[in-house]
């Protein structure tokens, strides 16, 4: 971005897209096929049973237009979803919010002043980064294990040095770029930190539903005072309809609701309802069955296929949830310089590891992020031929 | 609010609700006449053409529910209705938002530091005053008068002493909570400081297309690099869809983006389309003119009530715009403990004026605001009288 000549915020006169976003806007030819997006499939989006959820909400009463507070019984829905999930919560400590993205910018500026300390892994979801920056933070910067998640010890070196971030902000399921899902041990010693340090935890949970293994209950069934859920419809819905929520301790509800009312007084009333009808329907468990079923065919075809065509050199990951696979180039490929080469030459897209960098300080990766969830299965065999002869050309060259 | 007894920003353990919410428990009864909130009237939602407008979105494109960014196409049609607005603007100036509410949060958030000084009025929305408060700002207070509108010379004073606020904040038309339109030669004169002082102005315009009397253009005519205009569908369509819009100086599109992404990715693509549909019809500019024509009619029926009935040493406001007439009380009647009074013995509410005080320290204030827009004519005679009794008890006692 060009210097802005206007007088705005000084952490904001420096604000810059995120690597993730500059590569983006290189994302528009139509033939390209992305890996490089975190999108849901649009063809499983139940298009026609909303449209049902939609009707039914419209004429019924002319309140659904007007300022109303949040749906109580749509927070009782979320209730009984989150036993799906393995929590027993209760409507009081339900939250409700325009996605998962609102629900970590409220929680983070409850908790966090300018200046402070956060505790958060090396490689992590760009947005949440974004969230961060207004703070001009300090990043106590945690390693992940590809294998088993975040590396806990660390955290707790840095807690008994004396460290003491506003929170940790962990992704157990489905981690945004690395795919792991975080080791149950982990998760126990981690809540137990988190209860003994009394610093809460920003759970950020956007594809916990979508598990493709056995079931493995989040950090909130473990601790329901220092756990702060947040949850969505985005990947079990549709992501337009902006409508998620936050599983927290009661406390916590009334100072998130004055912050949220200042923010955007509340979220969309149609949207809430919306979703709350299509609920009512109970039509919800058996469509996240379908998604689970489909998206692990997904994962399937893209492992598959990488282990067709990939070089012996690579190394990747086989997900037990959420959207990504995370891919390990072999020594001396530079990810940024295939990513340049990959669009110009093959017409293919993924996220190089080091958009998730959480600063420059940060180790750079071998790493990239390849989605499976957003093209379909003949689209991803022929994007990852596409990519094994871009990486061909490059370890040739 | 108890005090909180969990590790949150310091700012944010002092969170109270303001006066106008802890107000606003009191108003569940059921039979209780309320002149205090600023809601539209609903029987004058559009349900049937919003419900028409629903639906052609619907199964037209599944891209309706997917993550998709910012419809150029209703920024084209806001282009079209800022110019009933006297408004020249291009769609690259155009940023669309959830609601007014999300326009102001965002402009401040890009403006303001922590510490930093701002311009506003001694009695203003609280709503914006709620954005301020994580900010711990130091506020340039400025009177209003109550014919026309902030006291552009006492801003000038702070102005010339060297102050340097980071944005003045504005509601040149439908005062909240003074009703009160600024006189054309203030305006000119404010825009003038903005520029020779290179200080935003941020212009909250959210009542600004129902002005019931000869139409004045907005500050945004008179300047388009130092003006910010706020702008919303929430009085003149419906507030449920939250969809609102700025009008910002071009450079100012891509650091709100960024900050906008990091608050809630985007506004609900679904409310988006269904504004957008609803415009193609071109219904809303005889939607706004129903609107004035009607609520022309309540502003008139409250006068004429208030004319009638209130005792002869109270004064109110013929607002020009906007959802409110501002009345002073006798000297003597405190108009919070009239609150209490009318809310027990008459069931009728209104917000005393002490509410909108940007802080304790600014003075007290003899007037009540009253809304005009919510309540039918019949409702608002009936509201009138009951609050003539709760006077007439008082000044007896």
């Amino acid at each position: 971005m060009a210097k802005l000549d206007f007088p705005v915020a000084r952490w904001a006169s420096a604000l810059e897209p995120s690597a993730l976003q500059r590569m983006l806007r290189l994302l528009r030819r139509p033939d390209l096929i992305s890996f490089a997006l975190g999108l849901p499939a649009p063809e499983f989006f139940p298009v026609e049973q909303l449209e049902d959820a939609a009707e039914k909400v419209w004429r019924s009463d002319p309140r659904v237009l007007q300022y109303t507070p949040s749906l109580n019984t749509l927070k009782t829905h979320v209730v009984e979803l989150m036993k799906h999930r393995g929590v027993a919560c209760r409507e009081e400590q339900i939250f409700l919010t325009c996605g998962a993205q609102q629900g970590i910018n409220l929680l983070v500026r409850l908790f966090l002043e300018v200046g402070g300390k956060v505790a958060l892994e090396e490689l992590i979801y760009p947005g949440f980064q974004q969230v961060l920056t207004p703070f001009q933070y300090e990043a106590i910067s945690i390693p992940t294990d590809p294998d088993t998640g975040m590396d806990v010890d660390a955290l707790e070196f840095h807690l008994r040095k004396g460290e003491r971030p506003a929170f940790i902000y962990v992704i157990a399921e489905g981690h945004n770029p690395c795919g792991v899902s975080l080791h149950p041990d982990k998760r126990v010693r981690l809540v137990e930190l988190a209860r003994e340090y009394q610093i809460p935890i920003i759970e950020d949970d956007a594809y916990g539903f979508l598990r493709y293994d056995k079931p493995l209950a989040p950090l909130r069934a473990l601790d329901e005072r220092w756990v702060c859920y947040v949850g969505t419809f985005s990947k079990i819905l549709a992501p337009a309809l902006r409508v998620g929520w936050l599983v927290v301790s009661e406390e916590l509800i009334e100072p998130l609701s004055i912050i949220k009312e200042s923010t955007d007084i509340d979220t969309a009333t149609v949207s809430q309802r919306i979703v709350e009808a299509y609920l009512e329907t109970g039509r919800l468990p058996s469509h996240i069955s379908k998604l689970r079923h489909e998206y692990k065919a997904r994962r399937e075809v893209m492992i598959s296929a990488l282990e067709e065509h990939f070089p012996p050199n690579t190394r990747w990951s086989r997900p037990e949830s959420g959207f990504f696979v995370w891919v390990r180039l072999p020594d001396g490929i530079d990810p940024v310089e295939l990513f340049q080469v990959a669009i110009e030459s093959e017409r293919v897209a993924f996220i190089p590891g080091s958009a998730f960098r959480v600063n420059a300080q940060a180790p750079a990766t071998q790493y990239v992020r390849l989605n499976f969830s957003h093209c379909k299965p003949e689209i991803i065999r022929e994007g990852i031929q596409r990519l094994e002869r871009v990486l061909s050309s490059v370890l040739v060259s």
